[in-house]
């Protein structure tokens, strides 16, 4: 982040009428926002939602509430601008697109190999790099992909370590949470010796559009674009970065916290700290729009504020 | 509330495409805006912000980190468009009104006797109630009075009963905070038996802006209008209705938990989770104004979805 863009973004700040301090989260958010949009005044007027839909060759093991052939119906309703997603992004002025990674070619079940080759991973990587806009002040990844809390639960599972990761997603039954601990376990028995390094993780457990989203979250990095992360599924997909370099996702921060029972342990391991935590379990980076509300109220009040001088007020 | 209006909207809300329940709070949000409008699907598009302004005779006892001319100040910084709160209503599209009560005429410091006559009181509370456009979608009330937070406190105290409601304020020193906790615990001594009738408290330790608030209220309460709750004066103003009458404020909610020490124990009184909690301590109505963008969210993807039919997805 640039030094100097936070530094004048702090001193303005200290000046603003309001007493020091009092505008709380917002203040660090616009110092966030300032020093990796390198502006000492930062906007939030271009914001890049991407939402990635991949298939996963667990939801055969009836690890989700909903059929596998919802992925692709959620598309189209993306596309047809009838999803919760586009009205959230109407309402606070983001640019949405939607990016499918072979919807017709589910990845392999992790249970009995590696979910994708390594050419797949690249690919899928790739799709989430080549999709982020340089220019952006602000992107957002979203996430549609039926079966991917289990995803996630496992990529999260083998990367932090410990039990208890698998959650009910979009609302399993208590016999389908018990599927998908187990899908989880099976998953880490079946690739055992072969998770040390977290891209490989990504390969053996992942699916393509979590990785779509990891690779977004890099090219959101290179590029200096802030992210605004998700729920469950955008979190894991970024703690495959934080578990290759620590400080890897400092130009990211929580949107929300979510209800799906794993997420603050998640969000934890990565040390964010939500904006919101209003129990959304939708995905389609709902929460990280949501919060928009916030970032942009921020940038608001930062950018136009009186400062005590020109208000004729009293400093205390 | 509408139940006719709210079962409408909660039908609506079981055929859009997400899983039940999915998006958390925002749905619950939904039926409380659709019981109070009257409305199968709610609207947020026209929000009235009022923000009272007033001055207290306990400023001279060392309570604020600021003097009392900074009340006047702020309110020509309202005016001018400099504030926090200009800015934020600004982004969220909502209107905005300063109403000043008597700035001149400080309310009487209550240590020494009831900070308002009887006819204070009444026209206090009449320009609140006045101020109320019925038809509002939503209203939210904020407030400026230097020394507010300690008229808060005696109130919070007085009704709640119990210590250490006096906190930090815009931002006191260890002293300061000593200053503050000493006269709260006067003007409770002072007015020892007199304080059951909860309009009572208000005007022996409240204040003129304060009593705008719980007027405006009440009013927002008679003609329907569903409320916003800012902070912690906002809070000790509607628990001088909520000690009143048990349900007096089912048309509100909590915007936003602040910094405030004690408005997280005052939100318990009440019996309100706030939509956010952001370390905000700056009254305004800058709070309960940054929640509209959770609100507008609600109100977005309630209207805006598809139903399962209409986009041709699977349900559950």
């Amino acid at each position: 982040p640039d030094a100097g863009a936070q530094a004048a973004a702090q001193a303005r700040d200290a000046v603003l009428t309001k007493p020091p301090g009092a505008l709380g989260r917002l203040e660090s958010l616009v110092l966030w926002l300032a020093g990796w949009q390198g502006r000492a005044i930062p906007q939030a007027d271009r914001v890049q939602v991407a939402i990635f839909a991949g298939n996963h060759g667990i939801a055969a093991r009836g690890v989700s509430a909903f059929p596998p052939e919802v992925t692709v119906q959620m598309v189209a309703n993306f596309r047809a601008g009838g999803a919760a997603i586009n009205q959230l992004c109407k309402a606070f002025g983001a640019s949405m697109a939607v990016h499918e990674l072979s919807l017709d070619r589910p990845t392999a079940d992790f249970t009995e190999g590696p979910a994708m080759t390594e050419d797949e991973l690249v690919e899928a990587l790739a799709t989430g790099w080549n999709a982020v806009d340089p220019e952006a002040d602000i992107f957002i990844a979203g996430e549609m992909g039926i079966a991917n809390t289990c995803t996630a639960a496992a990529l999260a599972a083998a990367l932090f370590g410990g039990l208890g990761w698998a959650g009910r997603g979009t609302g399993v039954d208590d016999a389908g949470l018990s599927r998908k601990a187990a899908t989880v376990e099976a998953g880490l028995e079946r690739h055992a010796g072969h998770l040390d390094d977290p891209f490989e993780v990504l390969r053996r457990l992942g699916g393509r559009e979590v990785a779509a989203m990891t690779g977004a979250y890099l090219a959101a990095r290179a590029h200096r674009v802030p992210v605004v992360l998700d729920g469950f599924i955008s979190c894991a997909a970024a703690a495959v970065l934080h578990k290759a370099r620590p400080g890897a996702l400092d130009h990211c921060i929580a949107g929300h916290q979510s209800a799906e029972g794993a997420h603050a342990r998640l969000l934890a391991a990565l040390d964010k700290a939500p904006l919101l935590s209003l129990g959304l379990r939708l995905g389609e980076a709902s929460g990280a729009v949501l919060a928009l509300g916030v970032i942009k109220g921020a940038v608001a009040t930062h950018s136009g504020m009186a400062t005590f001088a020109e208000a004729g007020v009293t400093a205390g």
